[in-house]
């Protein structure tokens, strides 16, 4: 099933995202204050043709599915900007980091992904596509072994969805129930980038869910 | 290398780690309450003969070795009835979950296990064992799969020991970095139990980390 996807927030974890669904058929905008600059027409060759540049407001407009994925800092004023967002399923790919990438700028008893759901009225928000760097989403296998990719949200379309989306990038999908459930997939997120960085296991890793 | 390891809080989590020691050659001392109880002669037999029981103080007292592995509730008062703590190794499974079973009394900002260490004076507290059950603990291999279990603290001799006890017990161990991502490991903790519990996994999962 084809969707139609808009990007607000083209960087690393957008343009991947979005390069990756392009690929494999579904028609994706990567919104970006520069439309018409190189890297989106970079971008737009690396998604293999099938997808399009254009204002994030205008993204927004004509997809019933986007991802967030601008850097923490910049999400409200952009949510603020995009118009009308009723209905439509928001996955939200931001960490709360601080600058330092060494805490969160929130946490515990709220998370990001709420946040986002307050700012973006009536939209079915998603958390997804936070727990792993850029690398991992271009591409989740180790061997024969494939990265977790948890999500979390309040509706079960939307999830269903997302679902979908993180299946077909070669992801074990596993839902971890309602949205306040960011409040682990962002502390989640920060192990990741602490074991990446600061202890010097580097960007190639991952996880997998055991079961027995 | 054998050790000897003082068990502080012989439920769970303290029962099944200090039998499974014992059972690997150290000398293990369950402390409890009532150290003459029919429970902690059922555990001195688990563990093999190679284990005894005796009040929390004294188990503190005679071992370098100490597992706080309590409630979280009860932590900071049966810390304070240890006696000296000073250069012993405290490994801190405790994860400071609200009764619901559903967020962490603190976090983000602060983790139980600087708290610990704020607590446990002198003590060198690497944090471990607090992220998955005990059943996990008990059996760590999925297959041909090894579970990650993740340790850190702030002093390198410290989380050498917690290192070797925990490649020990089968796990793929890994250094998470300083006490302060006791910040991270406890919503990890929090991940496990709501997958366990709240979205219906149940207890035998796991978590693999890969590396390409």
């Amino acid at each position: 099933m084809s969707m139609k996807i808009g990007i607000i927030g083209s960087g690393n974890v957008g343009g991947t995202l979005g390069a990756r669904w392009a690929q494999l058929g579904h028609e994706v905008t990567f919104g970006s204050r520069n439309p018409g600059s190189d890297a989106m027409k970079q971008l737009a060759a690396r998604a293999g043709g099938k997808a399009r540049a254009a204002l994030p407001a205008d993204a927004a407009r004509d997809n019933e599915v986007l991802l967030l994925s601008t850097p923490w800092p910049a999400a409200q004023e952009v949510l603020r900007n995009l118009g009308d967002l009723n209905g439509k399923t928001l996955i939200d790919a931001t960490n709360p980091l601080l600058p330092t990438l060494q805490g969160l700028e929130l946490g515990n008893t709220t998370s990001a992904g709420e946040q986002v759901a307050a700012w973006a009225t009536g939209a079915k928000v998603v958390k997804a596509f936070n727990t792993v760097g850029f690398n991992i989403m271009e591409n989740p296998a180790f061997g024969s072994d494939k990265a977790v990719m948890f999500y979390c949200g309040d509706d079960a379309g939307a999830k269903q969805t997302v679902k979908q989306l993180t299946v077909e990038l070669g992801f074990d999908a596993v839902d971890a129930g309602p949205l306040r459930q960011a409040r682990v997939l962002e502390p989640f997120a920060l192990l990741w980038i602490s074991l990446a960085y600061g202890c010097g296991y580097g960007r190639e890793i991952a996880f997998k869910l055991l079961r027995r």
